[in-house]
């Protein structure tokens, strides 16, 4: 398969399905999946009068929260490689 | 103010409001909360029929799915610094 053709997965998110479109692989989408709906049944845990949406926005945050500070992580760990190689 | 002491921000994500408590400033808590406005804003305009709570776990799936690239991207330059180091 070329690595631009893209697949379609079915996957269970909080009780609803979504078909997820893109060049990842199935597994890798169904593990995306699961995180998120693992951290939905988390918030929910904490917070448990929070509707759907507001629960999905709250995760999309935390997720891009994570996202920004593993990105200030690999950028420190980038300048720490080139000093080595310089 | 102390590392631990937690933060209270109040953020507008897709015309609501949202109480963010956490640790981070309140700067990084709405940088991301406009990074999430902005995707479901992206992905709305792809898919128009989508009401918000479906909308709002695409935009999560998509935040995880860039999470878990960025950490492989991570764990690779890690490795490869730790070889630099040897």
């Amino acid at each position: 398969m070329s690595k631009t053709e893209k697949n379609r997965t079915t996957v269970d998110i909080y009780g609803q399905h979504y078909v997820i479109m893109g060049t990842e692989s199935s597994s890798q989408i169904r593990l995306v999946a699961a995180l998120v709906d693992d951290k939905m049944r988390e918030i929910n845990s904490k917070n448990p009068s929070l509707d759907v949406s507001k629960l999905a926005v709250l995760t999309a945050v935390n997720a891009v929260n994570d996202y920004i500070k593993l990105k200030d992580q690999l950028e420190r760990l980038q300048a720490e490689l080139q000093k080595e190689k310089d």
